[in-house]
Parts: C-alpha cells; structure tokens; sequence
C-alpha cells in the first residue's frame, strides 16, 4: 500500500490515507518520490481560497523521483527512452487541448479549459496524481525530464514551482547588462528572481522583505541591498539609482500594497513586473497620472509558466548552481506526517521553502 | 504691432496684448500665424495646474503659418531651405540637451532638464513664442516641416498635439491585423487613436465616452461601435469578442476611474496603453490579481511624443485624410478675442477641438 | 464512387482515381469539396522537389467544403458544433506533436517530426486526405474553422495558402504607421504581402515582378506603385523614398538573385522579411559590409505559418474583402480533369492563382 | 610643446610631430593622455582603407586621461563638475546634429552628415583630436564619462572600442538566460562579445578562431568551448546543442565566408547578429532558402554604438571585471615611438589589442 498526506476538504486536518499500488496502463511511469514541497499555494489550497479545486486532494505540484516502473516504452522530452532507476521530475500542468482559442490563437494555455494540474486540479479521487506521496502516477502524455549534471532532488526542490515563474518574469523583465533592479518579496520566487536576476547580468540587484530571515537569504543569494519593509524601499532604491530608480522592478511579495510602492521604485520609462499576486488579496490604490502615464511606465503582469520555463529552469539549475547557493532557499525538510508542521511553517513565513520527504 | 492673447496669471481672464514687431536672428523665421489650437493643457493652463510655467503666458503649441521672414538660410528637417511663403508647422518641444543621461542613455527627453516648449514652458516675456498670436517667432534650431499634400492648415490643427501623442500610443500598442481594439475617451486623443488603430488594420475598434457628440464623432470616424460609458462598457466590449475581452484598450479618457474598467476590457494575455492621464485627478484602485498578475496583462503608460511622431504624423494625414475625416475633430473656429469662449467650450466638453485664427 | 486527381509519382502525368467512400470514425467529418488550389508548391511536389512525400500523392492542401457528414458531434475551433451543411476550411498542417523540444521550447513546430500536411506529407493510400477530390477526409483533430461573413469558398482559396504566410511575413514584418514598404514578387503570397502591408497602415507600397499581367494585379490591389524587374528597382525605391530606401522590404519571389536587391532597397536601419524562398533555388551572393553590418539591416527568415495566422486570415479576409480586391487573384478555374493545365499555367505563370472546383 | 604621433597620408610611415599647447576655450578640456589604443580601424586608416578621412590623421579613438585644464565650468555627463586631477574617458563620436531625418526620425545617428569622430574624420590639422599624443583637446560639447571603482585606465583601453560595439551586439542578441551561445572571432570585438554574453547568462558560450593565442585568450575570459576555424565549427556547434544549432551566434570576426558558416551554425528559429564585418572585404555567398527562409533565422547587422552602450559599458567593466578578466585582451604596451610596431603586431594578429601609453 503507498502512504500519502491528504486534505480531505478545506481547513480540516490533513490525513495520512493509504492507497492501493496503482496498475500502469501504457505510456505511464510510477515514480517513488524522492523530494516534493509545500508552497504558498499549498496553504491557500488547505484553507479552500482556490475555486474549483477537487476534494479530497492530494498536493504537491513540483516533485523528483525515482522511476519504479513504466507502462512500455516511455521517453522523455529529449526523445530518449525512460528507464526504471532514473531521476526525474515532470511538468504538473497536463492536458491543455492544444485545439482551442487560448491554446491556439490567444498562446494563453493557462486558459485551456481542459487543462488539469498535478496536485492542484486533480484530486485525490483520481489517483496518485501529486506529491505528497510515496509513489506518483504519471499518466501517458506527462511531460517527463531527467534531472542535469549537478541537480540534486532537493536543489530541483529548493528552486521549485518558485523557479519556471520567476524565469517567465525574468524573461519578461528584458533586464539588459548593467541593469538596476528590485525584487520585492524574498520568498521562493522573489530569491530565484533574485538569482536569476544576478545570473542575467544586473548591475545592482535590491530585494525588500519584511522579514529579516528572508533578507539574509537573499543576501545569502547574492543580493547588493537588502532592504526592510519598514526602512523607506522607495527612497533607498533612489539612493542606489543616482535618484533615478530601478530601471527594472519585478513584484513577488503577494501584497496588493507593493504594486503602488514599486510603480514609485521604477525610473521613468521603466520596467515593471508583477508576478506575485497569485490570490486575490483585494484591491490596492494606485495613481494612473504618476505611477502609469508620467512615468512611461511598462508594467506586465505574469501568470503561470509554461513548459519552455520548466524545460529551461534545469538547464540554468545545471549551470549556475555553483554560483548561487539555491540551496539556501529551503529552509527545512519534512516528512509526510510532519507536513502540518510544514503547512504552519509556510504560513507564518517561519520557513521560505519545506521540502517534503515522502520516503524518508 | 502684433496682437496677442495672454494668459496674465492663472484664473485670471484673457488679454489681447500688442507686443513689437520681433528683429530677427540668424537661423531664426517669423511665422504669420495661420491656425493655432485650445487643447485641454491650456485649459489646466488657465486653472494654473501645471507646474513650473512662467505666467504671462501666451499659450497655443501646436500652429501652423506662413512664413513671413527668415533670419538666412535656414533648413527644414528634410534638409530643405525654408523660403518666405512656405506654409509649415513646428515642433513644441524645444532645446532638449542631448547632452544629459535622460537624453542619452534612458532615452525619454521628456525628463531632460533643458526641455522647453512653445506656449507652456517659455512665457510672454520672453518673446511670440505662442500661437495664440498674430505672429510666432520661431528660434534658431526650432524643428520645421512643411505641409505635405492634401494637409490644409486646419486640417494639421484638427490632428493638433493629439495626433502624434494617438500615434505614439497606437505604436506601443503593437496593433496586429485583425485585432480588436478599444478605445477610451473620445476626446482629441481618442479620435486620433481610432482613426489610426482603424489605419493599422484593426478587424473591430469600439469607442467608450460619456458624451453623445463625442460618440458621434467616433462614428463619423468610422468606429465600429460606440459605446455609452452608462451602458456597461466591459459587457458591450466582451459581448463583441466572444467573451474574451479587447486584444488591445487604449486609454484616452483622462478619468482615473477609466484604468481599472480598462483592465477588465482587455482579454488575458491583451494589451493596454495608458496616455489619457495627462494631469494628477486623484487616485483609482485596481486589483493587481484579477487585472494584472491573472490576465497577464502588457500595460504601457505612455507620457509625450518625439519629434518623429510629430513627422510620421504629416505623412499619416497626407496619407490618409481622405479615409478618415480628421476635420470633424473641429467643432468650432475662433477668433483671438474670442479665446475665452474656446476655453470655456472645451473645459465644458461643448466642443471636441477649437481651432484659432489669430488673423481673422 | 469518389473521383479526385492524384499525383502517382514525380514527372508523370496526373490521374483521375476513384476511391470508395470514406468510413467515418468518431471525431472525424467529411466534406464535399467546394473549391481547392493549385499552388506553386503542387508544381514542385509534381516534379519531385520536395523530399519525404509519399506518392502517389492527392494534392490540395488548402480547400473548402461543405460538411457531408459527422463521426458524432464535432466542434470547430470556437468550440460551436460542426453540422451537416456549414461551409467550413481547416488547417492544413495535422498532428504535431506538442511534446517535442521542437514543439515546446524551439516553438518552431514546422520542424516536429510527427507533422503531417493534407496535400503534401499525407499520401493517397491514407484516404482522401487533399482537396483536389470530390470529398475530403477530416481526421480526428483536424482544427475546423467556418467560413465567416463575407468570405466566400472562392475568396478563400483566393487569398489561399498564400495569406497566412503572407500574414505570417506581415506580422514579422513590424509595419508602423507611414512606413513606406516594397514587395519582391506579385505572386499569390507577394499579391497578399501587398494588400496586407496596405491594411497595416503603410504609407507607400512598392510592388515589383518581372511579369506585366502579375503588376497589374498589384496595381488593382492598390498598390501605389508597380515596379517592373528590368527598370532598375533600387533606383525607383529610392527615388520614392528621399533616396533612403524602404521602411520595410518583403521578398516574395522565390528567386536567390533577390536577396541582395532587396538588401540594397532597404534603408539603413530598415527591415527585411524573407519568406519567398521556399525551395533551393541555389545560392546568391551578398556583400556582409554594405548589406547587413554597416545598414544595420534587420533581416528575418519566415517558415510557414501556424494555426494563429490561419485563423486571424479568415478574419482579415472577411473585415477587408470589399477594400481590397483579393478576388483579382485567382486568374483561372478548373475542373478535376483540368488540373495539368491548371500545373502549367501556374508553372508558366500564365495565372497568378488557379482554382480548382472538383465538383463543378 | 606637444609630442603626437601622426599618419601623414596613407601607407606612409608613421611620424612623431610636435604641436603647441593649445589655448583652451570655454566649456573645454584639455586631458594629459594616460592610455589610448591601436584597433583595427587604425590599420584600415593607415592603408588609406576608409573613405572621407582627413589626413594627416592624429588616430586613437579611445583614450583615457587625467584633466589638466578646463575652460571654465564643464560637467560630465552625471552632470557633476570635471576638476582638473580627474580621471576620465570620452565618447570619440561628436556632433551628431539631432537635426536631421536619421538622427531624429530614423534614429540612425551614424548617418548624420555632421556626425565626426575623434582620431578618423578630424586631421591632425584641426588640433589634438586623437589619443595618440600627449595630450587630448575635448572641445565644449564632448561627453565626459569619468572611470568608476575599480576601472584601471589600461582596463578601459582593454574593453576599448570593442566593449560598446560588443555590448550594441549583445543586446541585440536577446541572449536568455540559458541560451547557447556562439561567438565567431576572437579578436576584441569577440573577447568582449564572450565575456558579456557569459555575464548575461548563457548557458553554454563557445568561440571560434583561426589563431591559438586568441583562442587561449577566449578560454581564460571563460569559454566554455573553444573551436579553432580549421576543424569543422559547424560539427562542433551542432554536437554541443544536441544536434539543434546555437540558439544565438555573434558574427565578429571580419571574414566575409564567416556569414554561411553562422547561419548554419544557429538553430532553426535563432538569432544571428553580423557586427564584425566593418569593412568591405568582398562578397559572400549565402543559400536564401537553407540559410534564411527554411530556417526562420533572425538576423541582424549591427553598426557601432552610441553613446547609451558607451555609458554602460563603464557601468559593466565595474561590476564585472573581476570575474571575467578583461586585461587578457590587452597583449602589449607601446610608447608614441612604438606605434609602428603596434601596427604591424595588430595587422599580423599577433596581439589581440595594443595599449598605447603616449606619456611613457
């Protein structure tokens, strides 16, 4: 019987329930899961602020195991044969149609009414179809990639679902060499933007926290300022810009707050990202004469990622790690009935990110 | 001697003020002044809510005349020698450094500190540097071009400063054939940017404003849909785009309330230009996760024109005057004593565009 | 019985064939064949040119037909269901992958190894999987669109494959308001590129073909002017442009002697798409100094087109049909047991397009 | 007096002339060279290889040195004011009018007709306009950038001329984080070209050459490969992109037939930037359809810089210089009197960039 930690419905304790081993159809692979995580969304989930979530669910969006079994010839992305014994992860987003307006025309998968995820949209019901398992179930179609030179599981964790996004908003941010930029927020994807941002060739980088256990972290990462909530960002960005500001600010703190104060940390004519208010936290005020129209102000809002980030996260992780200590992005691991501790540990920002260990 | 209307300081009334004939400099033309206009700036003028403005002022930044004198040889932009009969207009902005590192490196000669303009910046005293007058002395390095063909004086005036700021917005909305387009305000700004989306091969542009006679405007211009801002803008846009939203919004309206209604105009993944907040009304309140973060949205806040808007603008009238009819932008002609009912007529939205004619 | 035209292998003549009537598996519909095309490709695919065709081969890659029957219900791309009677066209281009690198991180699914093309890549031993038959096969998958006001089946093949690679070209081509724009090559695609670059806005389009019937096809199009090979093209580009060169160039001739006129018609800084050279005509010569480094040239390779621009033609087509005269086109119909003269027609190029009505 | 060393017309021997002090008018500076450089350039100017170049030719395009004299109050471009004692460089490009079509609307400042450049189109005649000489005269307008922490003079002469027009390159190239990258040419522009697009994040950076010392060169800047000219670079490229081609390859090596051999070298979809071939050294031929169209290649000719990417590339050799180590590039130091041997060493490639140090 495989073992895994359940949320049998929203804001109820989470249950440890057993399962039966799943019977593989052709094209699937089981893994024995070696690492997976809880992150903020994992917390939303427990306290039922997603909609259309199916519970009983089974979380865990971003994992790496081990092959156990595979359903006849399987390959992975690269076109190379799967093979039981190897290291892998998968892209928790499957199914999108690839024949509708939003997958086709529109280039918005996140919109494909057929799309389903990992731990997220799948529920319990369904199967092995999420982390917080002894064993997943990859179904025929899952996109499956081998873990690179160098790429421990719990370093592909410690980048984790916080990695593909902060790509996508890197990519977005167009940050040129010798550029200035603003992370605001030091969680999972304020630090790999923080990473990402150095590794990209900014020629300063400034990260803004509330909490000092983050900003040390991100000083850990690389940082040349770490900035606290409390100490006046706005000015202190100004400070490091010659007066100017931050010729790119990428928003990753989930605070409705943030979007106005970093319209203020942006240079006129500026770059803007805002990829942090994945829930809705209400509104926030902002001027549209000074923050939007007098500043030139690009601002580009970045939902999601998609498999060209993912693909992309493990070639950079393979090629940076040395350089950027990610590792210090996890904070503490767990095991599958420690997970409630990790869920409050999340919650209160006590931990930046739990590494859960199903197995171990 | 030369008559002119002044602005003697803020909330005060109009003057008609004779000024001498100005001796000129080398490189320097006088202009006789065939059309000048009353745009809303001047209206902010009056009310003395813009910064920085040297009153006396002798408004009007966009004209056009004959040119009466040069002080030489002097050359338009294209190289060619300005003679004494040549109808040409001029460039506002004048004496940006292009020696600093707004000009320079950041490219937004907006914030260059030398940046004076024609009518706002340079005051009465300082010399006919306005077009409410009988003649505009134009200073050495001023930018001239000519009218090209089929652009009559009151045509150049009915585009006015909205033409290259429309086109400078219709450029950074990247307009792809076939999309389907929004525009917000059917002011100046807003009837230039539906006659230039329609220019750009948009396959549906629909028009929002408050104002029966704006709307009909639009529709003169040949809007597809003119939409009444109490009629539920965002149903009326979704209901003509299959429920998706605009692929691109333009926001011409001047109303901070018009920022997140723009927001939820625009499909996920859409784009939205931001260039109608030309003075500080106040703030508006947005939600960064349903308009921003979730939508995916692209959004550009768009502050001024180059010189090359001001350029393309003379070969998009000439191109194009006979497709879309520019001339309804006029609603009435002025004479100089009659400026004070131009003001009043444009603050009070009675009129789309007054155009002055200083010498009769 | 169905009878349809088929290729049986390279250089031999065409055959009548029949063919009993498809089965129809779930998902799949059937179409009687309202009009197909003859392209330049079909002449290459005649002589042999085109490598990993599987002869005898059915050709016609785009068609349109009236839907025959339904393997249960079937949704079009809009996801409205597909009923006996509609007047629908369908991609081409059928099974990529969406799991190769090619697919998901290249985005280049023109290089996914499992792409299959009706008319090209899909032989006759498949079914009737191309439309010079009285009856088209539509797999399960194919993306069905329907033909929207204004576009008849004739308009359709009118703009042909030729408009979503000629929106393809377009759409890279970043044509802004003003530009002045030439076209090498006035046949199906160059025909398009025109009336397409004169949707967008340009401010002048240069059209220039060695054949005088082909100009003439522009100059109904609107071209505004139309340059003929022999008189010195540069020259007459230059000449239109106050000696600079284009904005933008579009080659769409398919002959390697092009490339460096078309280098030279460019101004420096300018654009240039090439998207005509689809077989290996050989090599040409360029000089890298003075045609690519020192103008600075922006120079873009166009392969195909995807799902996006054929379903954004259908609405280009049916918001501009009345404007431009994409009907002047097609030169010729045939009849099935027509299509050898319809091949030496367009190999001759005695027609610009040749449509073929396997019905009628 | 003044000791220079001049070009007195083409092919001749250099000369060692003396000059008088010169008078300082307001707004200039008169500069005691520290380090000026020998480029490639100055051998085509010594061979008479470029056009409009006004001899005898006071050469040295870039240089650094420490004020001596100023007229009156001058400011650098930060806007700070310059004191004698300061150590500063220069942007050799000067008097750009900002008037005409290219530097306004086409945005192509190089073809400014009264665009001139320190050591190439001023002569010796019109006083110590080159770095060549003890002395350096900045006339009033000249923009002073003064050399930031830890950017020795003999740092800058390493980046160079090379480092802005590297930098111009590289952000054409887009580089993302992850790419793999090509550089063909090892010379300045090359090396340069290899440590930016390492410091932008490539994933993997290989360099071509025909010359061991300067492939010895790119591998101490950080190469990851380095591929000698002669053993087939295409294979070696394509082996370590599995197979696909690099998805950016930089053109910087001056040789016309380096053009084929790059297009095959990107992959499918990539970006190709030509920035090496600054002279006319003859035709080359390309296969417009296997080398552009089929491969839907991007590419982009890139001519000098501006003032934006001088500016910045102070910015990057102070962030970056002690990762990558630039004074690699730097082979030799010359006096005035050594200047032949310079030549000669540069032309026969036996060292990469020669430091020229007038005052000893």
């Amino acid at each position: 019987m495989i073992r895994a930690a359940v949320i049998p419905e929203p804001h109820q304790p989470i249950e440890i329930r057993t399962f039966p081993e799943p019977e593989i159809e052709p094209g699937a692979v089981i893994l024995k899961t070696l690492a997976s995580e809880v992150c903020g969304t994992d917390v939303h989930l427990w306290h039922g602020r997603l909609s259309g979530v199916p519970y009983p669910l089974l979380p865990g969006h971003v994992s790496v195991g081990e092959v156990a079994a595979t359903g006849g010839e399987v390959t992975d992305i690269e076109g190379a044969t799967v093979r039981v014994g190897d290291i892998v992860t998968f892209l928790d987003v499957h199914e999108t149609c690839h024949h509708c307006w939003y997958c086709l025309v529109g280039r918005a998968t996140t919109r494909c009414p057929k799309r389903r995820v990992y731990g997220i949209t799948y529920g319990a019901e369904e199967g092995l179809l999420g982390g917080w398992s002894e064993r997943i179930y990859l179904k025929p179609g899952v996109k499956i990639v081998r873990l690179r030179q160098g790429v421990t599981p719990e370093l592909w964790i410690a980048g984790g679902c916080g990695l593909p996004t902060a790509l996508h908003a890197v990519d977005l941010a167009q940050i040129r060499l010798g550029d200035r930029v603003v992370i605001q927020g030091a969680g999972p994807v304020g630090l790999n933007a923080c990473a990402l941002a150095l590794a990209s060739g900014a020629g300063w980088v400034g990260v803004v926290d509330a909490a000092a256990h983050r900003l040390e972290a991100a000083k850990a990462m690389g940082a040349d300022a770490c900035i606290a909530l409390e100490d006046d960002p706005v000015r202190a960005v100004r400070a490091a810009t010659e007066g100017r500001g931050a010729d790119v600010t990428v928003e990753a703190s989930g605070n409705p707050a943030a979007v106005a104060q970093g319209c203020e940390m942006t240079r006129d004519g500026g770059r803007y990202i805002v990829v942090g208010q994945y829930t809705d936290n209400g509104p926030a005020e902002i001027n549209p004469h000074l923050h939007l129209n007098r500043k030139h102000l690009s601002l580009q809002g970045c939902w999601g990622s998609d498999f060209s980030h993912f693909w992309r996260a493990m070639e950079i992780l393979s090629r940076f790690h040395a350089r950027y200590p990610w590792e210090r992005i996890v904070s503490r691991r767990y095991t599958l009935t420690e997970i409630p501790d990790a869920l409050s540990d999340v919650e209160a920002r006590r931990v930046v990110k739990a590494v859960i260990l199903p197995n171990g």
